[in-house]
C-alpha cells in the first residue's frame, strides 16, 4: 500500500510516496511562493503528487490516500484549513480543492502533529505514549497516545511551546507572556546569545559571527565547544530552559519516550546529555521506570511520513 | 452492581458503597492514625467496608469490587503501593493484605487520579478529554481521556502541580524550582498573603486573622470581598498564577472540560470568573470551540466515587 504525504510549509512544499512501513520511496519539493493565490499552490501540490509517483515508478492509481501537514489549525472531518500561518489558506476547503486533481481520500493535520506521527512511526518502537518536541524557529510538538495523534476535543491541542515557563516573562507572539517557546526556540537562543555577546566583547562568539555573517542558533554552541566561557553560560542557561520544559512534559505525561527534533537537535549528545541529567534529577517520578529521551533521526522527512500515514 | 470505594488519606480513611451510576449509597470514615503499623490500618479499612455495606443495607457478598485511592504511587497490576506519602505503605502489597478480609477484586490508584475519575463520572458529561485540578494544600490533578485515567506508561503521570510555572523560582518539596504548586496551592496563597500583610499593617486582613487565629487560604479572599486593596492585590496575583497554569494545561490538552476542585474552589465564581477571563484571553486556540472550565461540586466524595469505579 502506497500513500502520499505532503508537508506544506511557508517556504517549501515537500511531498513523498511512502510505503506501509513508513519508508519514503521517492520525494520532491517545490517553493511554496506563499504570496500567490491559493489555487496556484494547490495546483502545484497536485503536480508534486504526479512528480513523486513517477519518481517512485508507480501511477496515481496505485496511491491509496494523500495526507497534508498544514502550518495551522485544520478541521479534517470537513476537509477545511480553519486557520494557517505563512500560507494563504484560512477558511480553505483544501481537501476538496486537491481532490479535483487526485480523487483520493485526503486527510489534513497540523504539521507539527503530522511530524510527531512520522517520528513515532519510525522511532517510536510502538511506545504507548510518545511526545515529540521540535526546537526550531519556534517550539512545537505533538503527542502520540496509543499510536494516535492526541490533539484535544477541538483538534487544537499539543501546543507544547505555549506552556508557560516563566509566568509574566517575555511576551510571546501568541499574546501570552512567558511561553516556553520564548526561552527554548532558536529565536530565543539567538536573543540570549546576542545579550551575552554584548556584555563580552572578548568572546570568540564575535569572531564566529564575523565568519558566518550573523548570530545563529549555532554560534554559542560552536564557541562553547571551543571553551569560550561566555558561550558556555549561554548554552548552559538555554539548555536549562529546554530541560525545564521537558521536565514539565514528563511530569504531566510520563511518556514512554520523548524525542527531540528541530534545528537545535543537530547538536546531538551535546544537547541531550545535560537535558537528560536535568530531567532525571528533577522529574517527579522517583520510583517507577523513567521516560527515554532521545534525539530525532528523521529531521525534515518526519512531516512527509507522518502526513502520508494520517 | 455495588462497589466499595476507599479514599485513604493521611488524616482519615473514608469509604462508601457506590452504585453503577456513581452515587454514594452509604459512607463512613475513621481516623487513619498513620503512625501505627500498616496491618492495623488495613484491618480498619476492612472494618470500614463492613460498616458501609451494613449502612447500605447489603452484604459483603453483594459487593463486586473494592477500589482504593492511595496518596502515592501504586502498581495496580501487582496490587502494590510502591511509594506513599503520609501513610506507612511504601512497598506494601495492599491489595493482597485487604483481600484476606474481603475476597474481591481490589484495585489501587493514586488518590488524585481516583478523585479525577470520580469527578469525571459525576460531572464529566462523557467528555472525551477531561482534566481535574485540585487547589488544596498542594496542587494535584488527574487526566481522564476517553473515560479512562491517563497516567503514563509507568503510572506516575498527571502530576500537574509539578509543571514549572516560574523557571528557577521558589523551590518545591519535589526538589525542582518554580513548580505550579509553589504558586497556586493553599500553602502558596498563605505565604503570598503573609508577605502582603507584612507590608500593609492597615489592611483588614490583620483583623480577620485575629478573629480566626491564623492566616488561611480564605484570609485574602474575605478581605478582598470587603474592598481591602492589599487583599485585592493578593487575590489578583494568586488567581493569575492559577489561570496561567490552567492556560498551559488547555494549550497542551485542549480538553473538553477542566474542573477545579480543592479548598480554594469553595470561592466559586469569585475564583472562576477571573480565571476564565485569563484563559479565554491567552489560550492559544483562537478559532475552534473553547474548553469549558467549571468548579467541582463533589468535594471530598470524588475520591470515594472514583476509587469505587476503578
Amino acid at each position: 500500500m502506497l500513500r502520499i504525504g505532503i508537508d506544506l510549509g511557508g517556504t517549501n512544499i515537500a511531498a513523498g510516496v511512502v510505503d506501509e512501513g513508513g519508508k519514503i520511496i521517492a520525494k520532491a519539493s517545490v517553493p511554496t511562493l506563499a504570496k500567490r493565490p491559493t489555487e496556484e499552490i494547490v495546483s502545484d501540490m497536485a503536480k508534486l503528487c504526479e512528480t513523486v509517483t513517477e519518481k517512485a515508478g508507480c501511477k496515481l492509481s496505485d496511491i491509496t490516500s494523500v495526507g497534508i501537514g498544514v502550518p495551522g489549525t485544520v478541521d479534517d472531518k470537513n476537509g477545511m484549513v480553519v486557520y494557517a500561518c505563512n500560507v494563504p489558506m484560512a477558511n480553505t476547503p483544501l481537501a476538496g480543492m486537491l481532490r479535483k486533481y487526485a480523487d483520493k481520500p485526503i486527510h489534513l493535520e497540523n504539521d507539527a502533529n503530522a511530524a510527531a506521527l512520522g517520528e513515532y512511526i519510525v522511532n517510536g518502537n510502538g511506545a504507548k505514549s510518545f511526545v515529540f518536541i521540535t526546537l526550531g524557529t519556534g517550539v512545537g510538538g505533538g503527542i502520540i497516545l496509543d499510536g494516535k495523534i492526541y490533539c484535544g476535543f477541538n483538534g487544537a491541542g499539543g501546543e507544547l511551546g505555549h506552556m508557560t515557563l516563566v509566568s509574566g516573562g517575555i511576551e510571546c507572539a501568541c499574546g501570552k507572556k512567558g511561553c516556553w517557546e520564548q526561552y527554548a526556540s532558536v529565536s530565543a537562543l539567538v536573543r540570549q546569545t546576542k545579550a551575552v555577546m554584548d556584555k563580552n566583547p572578548d568572546s570568540i562568539m564575535h569572531e564566529i559571527v564575523k565568519n558566518y555573517g550573523k548570530v545563529s542558533g549555532r554560534t554559542a554552541f560552536e564557541a562553547a565547544k571551543k571553551g569560550d566561557k561566555a558561550a558556555e553560560t549561554v548554552v548552559r542557561n538555554y539548555l536549562r530552559y529546554v530541560a525545564d520544559g521537558i521536565t514539565s512534559i514528563v511530569n504531566i505525561f510520563q511518556p514512554e519516550k520523548v524525542l527531540i527534533g528541530g534545528g537545535i537537535s543537530h547538536e546531538g549528545d551535546y544537547l541531550l546529555k545535560p537535558v537528560c541529567e536535568f530531567v532525571n534529577k528533577y522529574d517527579y517520578n522517583r520510583y517507577m521506570p523513567k521516560t527515554k529521551i532521545e534525539i530525532s533521526t528523521l529531521f525534515n522527512d518526519a512531516g512527509i511520513i507522518g502526513a502520508a500515514m494520517l
